[in-house]
């Protein structure tokens, strides 16, 4: 194949997360944002197929909806095929790397930066892409949406301010990928964010009154997917084991 | 916005359907390729905000797993703001033009060629993008896969060559973008498909026998998709009323 860069989206039906796959064909290196446990298989069958040699498995954030397959891949692929890597902003979190907005990531021909965008959690990041025009938002700014900001340290004034502040910073044109859609959306802008998004449209204060309003349930999974998520994914029972015996914190 | 161009890919859960749309912000005119009856509102939304001026509706083909959203499109945007355009190897099939291989479709900024692939039915077109280097495949070539070919004038030989001498044809970097897929996959590429897909890597011979072997149940909706689908839609009741008065054949 003469195709050097590959972007794919990957969607998971279940929670409605996306997964974003950066390849370099070239130098067989490649980047997962936001892996699911329950669709590991399906990234590992890409990643065979494709004939990568090294992943990095980074996290926008600790979800609480979806238990995170960056442990799966990893005992797959091993210690040194695979490197995980989290917000630095989460204290307990732990993973091979862990990174801030000071920090960049170059793999192969991709660079990508960070923004710590604190509010749905407090540890949130955004990842950017200057070279091809795109930011992975996480749940910080979902199209025509954003996440809830009822738990894990999440606050509405400090996710208005980081997507006022940091995302809506980002030229018009930037492709936003968000981590989850409920409608069959794939993508925004960051200009059509900043004009039709019907909650940070807003002023702050009428921002702040809608999320105070939501009444959304207790998320099903959190109480399991945030403690293994801190855990880049493994379960209690193998943070002690072998099976985790090489995964720095 | 600064933004000129977008290219937007939407999902219907439902039939697991891909719609999308090219846009030249520029110019206020819009491609819609493969439209769900069901997403219509999710997709006339994306028409206002954005404040295209004219929309071109594209299909790749006569669909017989839902209904195409194109004559709920034309009812609210008029006929002045909407083309339906389908693939004139269909005798049967209605639109406000049709278009076979020697044509291209300008709309703005996009260029798109057509390549006639029989096989899943009799009419299939795959739309061609060759600026962006990307192809519409509908139902003739998903994601390690391929569509059925046990209806409407379907053919398994006929598949496998159009696969054969024209989308594998095409530069294997080029992405690809199907009607389908079912398991949270987005997009693949010619040279992948070549080389991964399970049926169509394989010879005429084998592939045949693959595809006589299916056993694959009666689709639920064809018997109501096909005929409307056929009339760009419209249902039965509104093809001889005013609804339908200014829609050419």
């Amino acid at each position: 194949m003469s195709q050097h860069k590959i972007f794919r989206q990957f969607f998971d039906k279940v929670s409605c997360t996306y997964t974003y796959l950066l390849a370099d064909l070239t130098n067989k290196v490649a980047i997962l944002i936001d892996t699911c446990q329950d669709c590991v298989q399906r990234e590992l069958k890409t990643i065979e197929e494709l004939k990568f040699e090294k992943i990095f498995l980074l996290s926008t954030h600790i979800h609480a909806d979806h238990i995170t397959g960056n442990a799966l891949i990893k005992e797959h692929l091993g210690q040194t095929r695979s490197k995980s890597v989290i917000s630095k902003y989460y204290e307990q979190a732990k993973a091979d790397e862990k990174v801030g907005e000071e920090d960049s990531l170059s793999v192969g021909a991709f660079k990508l930066n960070f923004l710590h965008t604190p509010g749905h959690t407090s540890g949130c990041l955004c990842i950017v892409d200057h070279e091809n025009r795109r930011v992975f938002t996480g749940d910080t700014l979902l199209i025509r949406g954003c996440g809830r900001t009822d738990f894990q340290g999440g606050s509405s004034e400090k996710l208005y301010d980081s997507v006022h502040e940091k995302l809506f910073k980002l030229p018009p044109d930037y492709t936003v990928y968000p981590a989850h859609d409920y409608n069959g959306k794939t993508a925004s802008s960051i200009g059509e964010e900043i004009e039709f998004n019907p909650r940070l449209s807003k002023s702050k204060a009428e921002f702040v009154d809608i999320m105070s309003k939501l009444n959304l349930a207790y998320p099903k999974l959190i109480d399991v997917a945030v403690p293994q998520n801190l855990n880049c994914g493994y379960a209690d029972k193998l943070t002690n084991g072998k099976s985790n015996g090489n995964h720095a914190p």
